[in-house]
């Protein structure tokens, strides 16, 4: 891909992402993971891959304004139409837009390409380890929602079976199962190395939570005169 | 402490924090932990200490809405007013009013007294281990500030000799060093408890994105064509 090509590419993702801090980065992930994953798969075309890691989330305000919008089906038409804009071959723009669909964790609708196949396991290997942890932090403190939830007896819910939303609830129903659901061998190879860094935290957090309710509500029972 | 009271003042600050879910939770952690902290502490007066662990972050929105102002004189004047206002004592206004004062890290206000000293470990413990980290992320995803920052060379910045606020920086700046600024013993016990929880997490975090920008970079570049 030429240099001038790569720019035009990242102006506009950069523009689509302009109050996001958190998604840039989240995209240069993407698109540095990606390019490690195709050293591995000799028949990947490179210019199809950075383009559709660039652009892949572009479509993720859309849904953050409008949750019933998916940011995958936004995101590829807004990729395609502008490829086609600037002059793509029709093709290339068409091999885009099929990555960014399918990039999103649907069944009715896995990647089918290689190219698509990688940037899907880009995209769900920076939602493993310290890194899955991190990011779902940040989300969960952007629409301000908490690290768990109380059971009906007071203690801390290990989030397991949890309906209410929070950080507890999201790892165990998103994060904690992710580890198995890779299309490439190096993708399934990079997860399991960063595995133990997400078990170990949530195992920590955990603990501290739930030792200091135990504690502290038996000692505050004490403490307090009159009925409950 | 009556059932009554202690009611009272949770309703308070229940009132004072109704948009943040994640102070509601810390202010109860605080409670707990101090609690148990006072177990080892023989002469502490567990009324002021509940009172005071309940109302200190009281003063956290008018500190956000205008970061001049300080969470802890603000904190500390509506307690006492509040206090007043329903009937305690003068002495147990006084008291409760000083813990809340001295709780914030501040060289010239350290806590003078056992209650005081107790509040101050018990929040500085919830900045420790997996939870400061956990709370340190909910933040920054709240204010939008990003993990990392680059350096020139565009690495990945392990947060040491960042100006920029970033996750990493509050971690080298702040979480860090924490572990040897604790008054009471019990409170240097669980802290350190709790160290290497955190002291994982980011290495964790940094190894992952160190690791990403290393490789994607050098393959990006060899995949781009003209001058850069």
């Amino acid at each position: 891909m030429k240099r001038e090509t790569y720019r035009l590419l990242e102006d506009y993702m950069l523009s689509c992402m302009k109050d996001s801090a958190h998604d840039q980065e989240h995209v240069y992930r993407v698109l540095y993971l990606s390019l490690d994953i195709a050293q591995t798969e000799p028949t990947v075309d490179r210019d199809v891959l950075i383009a559709a890691c660039l652009l892949h989330d572009i479509g993720r305000r859309e849904q953050f304004e409008d949750p019933r919008l998916c940011h995958a089906q936004v995101g590829a038409e807004k990729a395609a139409g502008f490829l086609k804009e600037h002059g793509f071959a029709k093709d290339f723009c068409r091999q885009v837009q099929e990555c960014i669909l399918c990039h999103r964790f649907r069944k009715e609708r896995p990647p089918q390409s290689l190219e698509g196949k990688i940037l899907f396991d880009a995209d769900k290997l920076d939602v493993c380890g310290a890194m899955g942890i991190a990011r779902t932090l940040l989300y969960k403190g952007y629409v301000s929602e908490p690290l768990y939830s109380l059971n009906p007896d007071g203690s801390v819910s290990d989030g397991s079976q949890e309906e209410t939303p929070s950080f507890f609830q999201e790892y165990k129903r998103k994060l904690e199962g992710l580890y198995s659901r890779f299309y490439t061998q190096r993708g399934a190879e990079l997860a399991a190395q960063r595995r133990q860094a997400a078990v170990d935290f949530y195992e920590s957090l955990y603990g501290e939570a739930k030792a200091a309710y135990e504690g502290g509500r038996e000692h505050l029972n004490q403490c307090l005169e009159g009925s409950a």
